[in-house]
């Protein structure tokens, strides 16, 4: 069946995203080594937002909240607030850093626009995707948007469902295996994955773990428009 | 022309809002006045969220991080790391809460949903407004749910087009002049304005200022029901 409708995540499949809370944490793991030189940074973060994901969902705000509760425990109270208010600065910097698309994206999307209907289903904080969307100039390439605030098999039914799209006539494209093709397949539609350089712990899923066929690998978003040529 | 669907506000309209922001708030000040008791917390607060507003839209975690910057700044980085931990669970608390309805909400939508298409449409953070909908136990009585970053002009135009809406066979519920009246009678469509006890500053508009037709004032949602059957 041929594909009419292109789904594409944002974050780290059309603009950088997990480089930036790299960096950050980078800085995070700088400021608490003054206060506790052997503190596992990384790992407390990381503990602190799976306790709180529940709770506060996806995004930098998020992000900021358990940075400074992180903080917070790891000096056993004794980090200044001055420091917390530099977590909060880092934050804000982090809201207003202007979108950086990944190489490509545009011509590729906007030649795949005069093919396809494109959606953009991304997750995380609604506020900030929409900012990043807008900041982005790709807007206008989108038939929709659909901002979910857990990507899984029950948001894509209701994605499709509501758009009236049918699973064979859709792939999803994204750099999570996690979130943007287990939950796809799943539902019977096709998926491509473009791993980025850096993944989140938390969406990793190792690919032997997935089925065999119905997804695909690509190395850039630049060599999609080849791919769904062939389907 | 007969009302067709019904676009009803969550915070407020039908779910308790507003009054656990000022309780926490109430919290907010009396710990802010052990450090600096002539503070004015509550304009240093209101300054600080629509400071932030731009970059943090709406929602617990925002209000959670401006109390922390308030906190900060008003006690010039005095206050200790374990008030600020404080105030980081404050805002977990509102997160879960459980979702209290007001008077009468159930059996009113209840009833509205054999002849309306019932459609939720709020505004602010998008993981939060879906958890308290979840808790809510009305999520069945709802065709579909809208939840936008801003309800403005554009915001409300974009959800009737997308749902093949017309203006005329649509009335917007809630509790906000600015966010659920000014803007939908702006696009022709009628609303009715259910003022809650507490209003938020930042919501308010005065009523004089709004067109003298199309909208329509009821003390309590239970009256909702024989207002629309009278349209």
């Amino acid at each position: 069946m041929a594909i009419t409708v292109v789904g594409l995540d944002g974050d780290d499949t059309l603009w950088h995203n997990e480089t930036r809370f790299n960096l950050t944490q980078g800085e995070l793991r700088d400021l608490l080594h003054r206060h506790a030189p052997e503190a596992d940074v990384d790992g407390r973060l990381f503990e602190t937002e799976m306790k709180n994901l529940g709770l506060y969902g996806y995004g930098i705000k998020s992000f900021t909240l358990s940075m400074i509760e992180t903080a917070i425990q790891l000096t056993e109270g004794r980090i200044p607030a001055s420091d917390l208010e530099v977590i909060l600065g880092w934050g804000k910097r982090m809201l207003m850093q202007p979108t950086e698309l990944l190489d490509g994206v545009e011509p590729v999307l906007r030649e795949l626009s005069h093919r396809y209907d494109l959606l953009l289903i991304t997750k995380g904080d609604l506020f900030d995707q929409e900012s990043k969307l807008a900041r982005s100039g790709l807007a206008d390439l989108f038939l929709g948007v659909e901002i979910v605030s857990e990507k899984n098999v029950g948001s894509y039914r209701g994605i499709l469902t509501r758009r009236g799209i049918r699973a064979d006539e859709f792939v999803m494209v994204g750099n999570s295996l996690r979130s943007d093709v287990v939950p796809v397949l799943e539902l019977g539609a096709r998926a491509v994955y473009i791993p980025y350089h850096v993944t989140w712990s938390h969406e990793h899923v190792a690919e032997e773990a997935l089925p065999q066929s119905g997804w695909y690998r690509l190395e850039a978003i630049v060599e999609l428009s080849r791919l769904l040529a062939g389907f």
